[in-house]
């Protein structure tokens, strides 16, 4: 099990900082928990809001919590097609030159400059993981994912370690898809 | 370049019988060419149909042209939540057992009983590309796709061999944005 690292999948999501919480959900509105997610404190809320593309829109799309120092909207590159907006493969958090989107909340809406990723796919690992595993912070490597009808080899995961991390790889719906993997451990490669 | 193969992403699309194509366009119509395909004698037609699943329905969807002996509807395993259908990888013309579909066009609706399916991914290959690529019909190999940000390997490609293809890769939306391809070429690998 040395080299084995759980795969789950993100659907669509958003970040955002209180104050567009503020915009979207009107004053005093709070980010309620729906369900906690694999990440330490990380959840996914109750409130949902609508991305408004060029193209065309996409409804109940959840806020992750707690609320952040910028907005960010992590999509598939199928729901960047959708939408109509380009696919920007980013880590989380790296939004400069992103492309922007309006977020319809039921008290208001926010047009945002940037900030739509398509997230790189990824590995949370803690120091102690990534010892065990033999990687590092900001490493690329590959995970293979076995099963009897879509195996594929992921290339171009990075490595991304922080005490305040559980370890997981995270890949979203159109990887999910292409590999059919559901929750299920993927072999690192390198 | 003696293992190198035009990876080509199929969009979802239906094939109908001549029969399926009356009901639903009316009696004596005909599948118009939009666009012809890579394999021999194929084409986009400019007929589409609405897919109606048990969830949600999926319109515009283009009918491939010529008609053929069953219906079979081909769309990505994104589509196939989105209607609320299985996921059935499999080869196309393997559909027994795959779940059934409503197909509504301008002049009357077909349901299918089953032909619902995700294809398993493919290689089109004449029997003179498979001896220079060392590959056999119905063989599975890897194909290993490379650029900058989603690079991956598709293991469980199935290679199938006529002198009526040409050679061609061919995954679905999923696939292709998993691994950002476009039209590129891939790289068999056993």
């Amino acid at each position: 099990m040395e080299n084995k690292v759980l795969v789950e999948t993100s659907a669509r999501h958003i970040h955002v900082t209180e104050e567009t919480l503020k915009v979207l959900f009107g004053e005093g509105a709070q980010l309620t928990v729906k369900k906690m997610l694999s990440q330490p404190g990380q959840f996914a809320s109750e409130q949902k809001v609508e991305l408004v593309g060029p193209k065309k829109s996409i409804a109940n799309v959840s806020i992750l919590g707690p609320c952040r120092k910028s907005d960010q909207v992590e999509i598939s590159a199928t729901d960047a097609r959708t939408l109509g907006v380009e696919i920007a493969v980013r880590e989380s958090g790296d939004i400069k030159g992103t492309p922007g989107i309006k977020l319809v909340g039921p008290c208001g809406e926010v047009v945002l400059e940037e900030g739509v990723i398509v997230a790189k796919r990824h590995i949370h690992a803690t120091p102690e993981d990534a010892e065990r595993l033999g990687v590092k912070d900001k490493e690329i490597v590959s995970v293979a994912i076995k099963n009897d009808y879509r195996s594929l080899i992921f290339g171009d995961v990075v490595v991304r370690v922080s005490p305040s991390f559980q370890l997981a790889m995270h890949i979203d719906t159109d990887e999910s898809n292409a590999g059919l993997v559901g929750n299920v451990y993927g072999e690192i490669v390198k």
